[in-house]
């Protein structure tokens, strides 16, 4: 026979997250990393059914409020490149396509980094009068690319899966309003339906994107403590439509640039949060209607003379089950073997089905979150709607108490200090300034402790005390700030 | 005021193909070929919902038949695309990536010309029993890139879009089932939905794709007379499995290499089919079902007094449509401007609504594809869904009656030079063969007419006489073959 590969995870999440995370990726078998150059891997077909379900949520969400979808080049030319360069600053590690066949290119271009050189051009083109604004577009199931120097699968990649909107307006005002609105996107998409909570934060200015006048992202903690971001808008001001020469003609016929934003979720981000704040020691934990399998059907078979009945039994309930995603699992491995592969993929209803449920027409129902109970065929659909609620609520819950334990207070810069060592999480502290003064304190802060300022929350800051003094500098403080160690 | 675009088409389809072809893509807003790097272009919104459309129609047809899908890199390994050049004398020109930053790579690595090269390395590594197969993998929403010397939007890119499956099985005959399979896809979207008829092709053995033993593919004719490959399946038999050694041990525990079959619909040239077959003198046509606006409210206003009156009767026409994608075209610009835009797009039904039809509580309904008719507002839904189904009709009648004329017969050489220098479409010839022997008689053919032997019908090959000649060699014919020039 050939030769099994190893199954299930052999360590604890809490004990050794790191291999605990890349056992999930293989094992489920999310990613295949063996592709053999740096930074690219394979989205594996159960690890991409996921990844397709969260474009999906987010497609829906931009289209709703009215993006439209367009598709650009993978590449981008270098004078459009330098453009975006010399006027935001942005200087990624680039990687340059300089030959074609045997020949060396006249002109190289590169891969796209990200999208605003390459859209931004032709934005140029599109618009002429303020009448074609607001224009909303969107790229889903892209990629971008740079050569991070660490990878992992997810969580850094030199080709990463991206996601982003580029809005253009005739005010600033419609601006901020998108930003709300780009907010609302991630409540309803990586929230609410991906269940991963996070604070949204107004990024300090000298860690904002560079051609942007604010930045604001939504980030969450991994379980190993480090900050990781899950998207960021940007309100981008005139800066990019000044640098690429976005005009349109305004009422009194007088040209005018434009306002812009732009939003990017970073699907390999969310993709890598989803597996480690819900995964457990036995694997993967899936919200019911992402998962690629919901059911799975297991047949436990004692003797020969059992098996005719229970898999026939084990049909009839697959073929009550129509409507959702099921496995069943008729394969020679053990019911045990079965029970654990298949938590490990993070399937959230498990039906157990052997002589005696088939005899007294009931069916056990264990949930991936833990619950088990008997119950009657009968009431078969009705249980699964139930479960797959239950299932819901329990993630929630758990992310939720899991992230609420992420937030800690210090009040003075030894406090700080003594717990942000073997502490994983965001620590609140008052701050003398997120505008360019503040840096210094900043820097001082990632120095002595690896930390970093995330930013204020937004929309809405933290109330801050007027005697409140910043931790580093002890000046007056005039925000409450959330300091984590970071992606 | 800003200066207007060019608007509509300035060229019949009929006398000059080329310019009209380009006036579509440019004027309906299809692509942006400013984009700046030869062959790549931008997927502008109205194009790409188009777009969208037939790649969603070809996933769920193989998802229906079992297919998973995966997403690969953009890029392959120097090794790999080795590996397949040597076994499969496939020899693209290929971008390579060689820099990065100011750096030269250490390794360089390519863009993708084709997934073979990338995806089946993998699939060494994935399979290890007979029981693993069959395995029916695809990617969908992906490009690849070739260095073509001549590009046209669509017809022929560097980049250009691609949506592949890749399968496995235990025996030959599996392969040969797969290809039929292929072959109903092709049926079931191309055809019947996207409405572009062809013939389904056994390429010749010169022709085929180096890698297989045999190639099928779905060939039309565009207005210009070329035939063009809509997709390709390919029987690989077991040659890319030995080059990339994918094995699995059969039941009697010996190694065997796997069977393999391929599948790719070129979205791209679905995509030029399709505006160029449906299309007319005044720009594109669309299946109802395909329309990114399936109708548009055009209100013809004479007098001031006018004004209220009809533009609430068209929110409620409005209202009531809410099922379908439909736009409100309340802008300033003209009835006649806004009736030649909304044909320059191809949106299958105008609704007009004027004074008289707003007191009438009637409505005017203009169909695409010519049909005008009054109708009551009562009647509106049961109008639209029956003007819809015409329409899909009419195109499917005009795109059959099209290729129907598409395909002349000839008994001799004579005869075929005769008829082929102003002739637009396949020509029907008795061939001597269609295996290595023929090939003689096929490089004749291709110098002295530049039209290529496309191959046998499949899976259905025509009848031939006993006493048939080949056209060009005169010895017994085996086979009547479709000669057509081609892109």
């Amino acid at each position: 026979m050939a030769k099994k590969e190893k199954k299930g995870i052999t360590v604890k999440k809490d004990e050794n997250f790191s291999e605990w995370y890349t056992q999930v990726v293989e094992r489920a078998k999310l990613a295949d990393i063996r592709f053999g150059i740096q930074g690219f891997i394979v989205n594996m077909p159960f690890g991409f059914s996921i990844i397709r379900k969260i474009y999906e949520y987010l497609e829906e969400e931009v289209e709703e409020d009215n993006h439209e979808a367009f598709l650009f080049p993978n590449v981008v030319k270098e004078i459009d490149l330098k453009k975006e360069k010399e006027h935001a600053g942005f200087n990624p590690e680039v990687f340059w396509v300089s030959e074609v066949g045997d020949k060396k290119l006249e002109e190289r271009f590169a891969l796209r980094p990200t999208g605003e050189a390459q859209i931004y051009p032709m934005y140029s083109l599109w618009f002429r009068s303020y009448k074609d604004l607001p224009f909303k577009g969107y790229q889903s199931r892209i990629s971008v690319f740079r050569a991070e120097k660490t990878t992992r699968p997810f969580i850094r990649g030199r080709e990463f899966l991206f996601f982003e909107t580029h809005d253009v307006f005739n005010t600033h005002n419609e601006s901020l309003e998108q930003i709300k609105k780009d907010l609302e996107i991630c409540n309803k998409t990586i929230r609410d339906k991906i269940k991963i909570p996070f604070l949204f934060f107004k990024r300090p200015s000298w860690d904002k994107f560079l051609g942007a006048d604010n930045s604001f992202t939504p980030d969450t903690v991994l379980p190993d403590g480090k900050r990781t971001q899950l998207a960021s808008t940007h309100d981008l001001g005139r800066n990019f439509s000044k640098a690429f020469g976005i005009r349109v003609e305004n009422e009194n016929e007088e040209e005018e640039f434009v306002w812009q934003t732009c939003f990017g979720p970073g699907i390999s981000r969310i993709m890598a949060s989803l597996i480690s704040i819900h995964g457990d020691d036995k694997g993967l934990i899936l919200p019911f209607d992402m998962a690629p399998i919901q059911i799975v059907i297991i047949p436990i078979i004692f003797s020969e003379k059992d098996n005719k009945p229970v898999l026939k039994y084990c049909v009839d309930i697959e073929k009550k089950l129509k409507e959702y995603k099921v496995k069943f699992d008729n394969s020679e491995n053990s019911p045990g073997y079965k029970f654990n592969e298949w938590e490990l993929k993070g399937v959230p209803i498990r039906i157990e089905v052997g002589p005696k449920e088939t005899k007294d027409k009931k069916i056990t129902i264990v949930l991936r979150t833990g619950e088990k109970k008997s119950i009657k065929l009968d009431s078969l659909l009705k249980e699964v709607e139930k479960s797959s609620k239950l299932i819901d609520k329990n993630i929630e819950d758990k992310a939720n108490l899991y992230f609420k334990n992420k937030t800690k207070n210090a009040k003075s810069y030894d406090e700080l200090k003594n717990i942000i060592e073997n502490y994983k999480g965001f620590i609140k502290v008052p701050f003398c300034s997120v505008e360019k003064d503040g840096e210094k304190c900043a820097n001082k802060l990632k120095e002595e402790t690896a930390a970093d300022v995330s930013g204020t929350l937004y929309p809405k800051e933290d109330k801050i005390l007027k005697e409140s003094k910043c931790i580093i500098c002890n000046k007056k403080a005039k925000h409450i700030v959330y300091v984590a160690k970071s992606y």
